[in-house]
């Protein structure tokens, strides 16, 4: 199928891909006396009186804006924000098919960070969740740390940490298969911008015993000269060993490859270099950095792309509808690290042990159950963690 | 019924009054290409070209945002904006079911007007129009000024025209049934806040006689002292006889009474000193500034209320959704001054000339043809007066 001309009638036939409608009947004097003036008073004073009845009283508890400034949509790059819309109305449909989550996309006509921090800031009190979506890096890092700080809902970049929680299963049913602990772990990650770095703290913190970043200069030594401030924090707390030069340098002996960079750049001789029954996620876009057939000839043991043609899709869909369903259903002012790290172990335990294989580390894209066993997982850590309001 | 009971129980069973559903499938992995990746890069790139064709690819052409900062909220007064979320979403489940508008509340936790403006100009990108709706006065008159200069989408404050509009119409109506043509008007409206001020200034512009303006500390006089700098301006344009003194002092002789001010405050006396036939637009809610008996005894010809129980329902539900169904058909970049006078005559137009009488000036506020017949004729003013796009 030519997915972008069929795309493109099917958008013009659609007139979007989402739709508000009522919930409240509107036929009779009665029906608008409830659901309007002057019945609208009481809920309104109730609200007034303590804000979080907005949670019960108004759809505030079930609805997420999708914040993009359309600097880095897709592949396609700062193509503003209008034109970032149709992603982000997607994101709201896929929020909904998946999670049962309302959604609708905020476009905002700024890439300056105070602008769209103060923009989500001044509107928090009307959702229930903010996913922020296709803002460049280094600008993503600023704008989600100062919304995480002074907002009451949970703020959530999932460029960023969808992605990294995603591959964190991933890791999780590699290294089942493969007889590894996190911990003898020697990864790599080619391309250190908003997924490359959620991807590192994420396996970092789940106790990856070294981690190595690269970029297209090669890899990040800490203290080297010209580094981003971004890349020179990276740097600081990757790399213990302080190797030094390209990506072939880097995967030597290395147990796990993530690629969130560009198409063919992991060579089968790379893959060679690595340690026994390497693991390799490929997940540049449409093509991967290194196509599967090749990688598995070269040795490698598991392989993912984020493609659905390939076994192993790494598919941020897994995790982002579970993980807003789970925060709303908690009413949790965060999604914290607590509530990321078990939606990762939701998603791998979500693939049977006994139907575990190689071509098989993670559930499908479109099993809408998996959704519901992340937001279980979700809320539960939220409670334990101590960021859920119910 | 006891409507404020009743309607806090069914604000909690409907826990939210409108809801974002999917227009897209999202089943299949072609399904998921289409709605998403790869597919949406190319409505993406279309809208990146020329961003006018979010207006066909998204769902912008048809999405109203409802924006308050709750500082103003039915008669409750400043309530702040997750109190003032119930009435945004009756006003968007109404824009839905009598316009076949989507439309979504936004609450700004700001009663700056920088804050309120800037917010909202910049997330145009992402709206059709934006309705404001419960910013006190003077406030909001800045804020619909400023952004109706900065948006290039259409900018309407309800709380002003959407009552305006209907005052209007319920003004055509009257004067064809006692005789009068508007040039022969005198008119005096009590209560000088947002919508008082925006119906006097519709009914100047259709032609009133005479506009004197009345507040609780009686007539506005240009160039008296203590007044606001809106009260000043309003001054400067009314009251050309500089009659003084209070209310009973503006209404002798006068053809015309508008009050959006409070319970009781025109005597039976009062109406009795006014012109023959007098016609009595009572609207303070929920009790009215006259009770239409008390009004109709003292020589009223014709008696408007804001409530359904009485004859005669002066309710912006006439107007605003079909106003913002004609702007959004037309792809308006504003809803000027020629929309509105259009929607005010088919409101009035609405009632066939055969069945108008004293007691049905006005379409029933549930009848939903009223919609339809309001939008086609803003569409059509729309075009006219050059602010269409289509």
């Amino acid at each position: 199928m030519d997915y972008a001309a069929e795309s493109l009638r099917l958008h013009k036939e659609w007139q979007g891909k989402i739709e508000v409608v009522c919930r409240a009947p509107l036929e009779t004097r009665d029906d608008l006396s409830l659901a309007y003036t002057p019945g609208v008073a009481q809920p309104c004073l109730e609200i007034q009186k303590n804000p979080d009845k907005s949670y019960e009283l108004t759809r505030r508890s079930n609805l997420v804006a999708v914040v993009t400034d359309g600097t880095a949509v897709l592949g396609l790059g700062d193509i503003g924000p209008e034109a970032g819309m149709p992603v982000m109305e997607g994101k709201c449909a896929l929020l909904k098919a998946f999670g049962g989550v309302d959604a609708i996309p905020l476009c905002i006509r700024s890439k300056e960070v105070d602008d769209i921090v103060r923009t989500v800031s001044l509107l928090a009190g009307s959702f229930g969740g903010i996913n922020l979506e296709d803002i460049s890096a280094p600008r993503c890092f600023e704008v989600e740390r100062r919304l995480k700080k002074c907002c009451d809902i949970p703020v959530f970049h999932d460029d960023q940490h969808g992605t990294a929680i995603v591959v964190a299963a991933a890791f999780l049913n590699a290294c089942r298969l493969t007889g590894r602990k996190p911990g003898e772990v020697r990864a790599v990650i080619n391309g250190a911008g908003a997924a490359g770095t959620a991807i590192a703290m994420f396996l970092m913190k789940m106790g990856v015993g070294e981690m190595i970043m690269c970029d297209r200069a090669g890899t990040l030594v800490d203290g080297a000269a010209g580094l981003s401030k971004a890349h020179q924090e990276l740097a600081a707390i990757t790399n213990p060993r302080r190797v030094s030069g390209p990506l072939a340098a880097a995967v030597q002996g290395a147990d796990l490859f993530v690629g969130v960079s560009a198409p063919g750049v992991l060579s089968a001789e790379m893959v060679r270099s690595m340690n026994r029954d390497p693991m390799v996620f490929a997940m540049a876009n449409p093509v991967p950095e290194i196509l599967p057939g090749e990688a598995k000839a070269a040795g490698a043991a598991i392989v993912g792309t984020g493609r659905s043609d390939y076994p192993n899709q790494i598919n941020n869909v897994l995790a982002f509808p579970g993980i807003f369903r789970g925060a709303l259903d908690a009413r949790a002012t965060d999604i914290n690290d607590d509530m990321q790290q078990a939606a990762a172990r939701a998603i791998a335990d979500y693939v049977p042990a006994n139907e575990l294989t190689v071509d098989y580390i993670l559930p499908s894209a479109l099993d809408k159950g998996v959704a519901s066993a992340v937001a279980h997982a979700v809320a539960e850590a939220a409670r334990s963690s101590g960021v859920a309001r119910v």
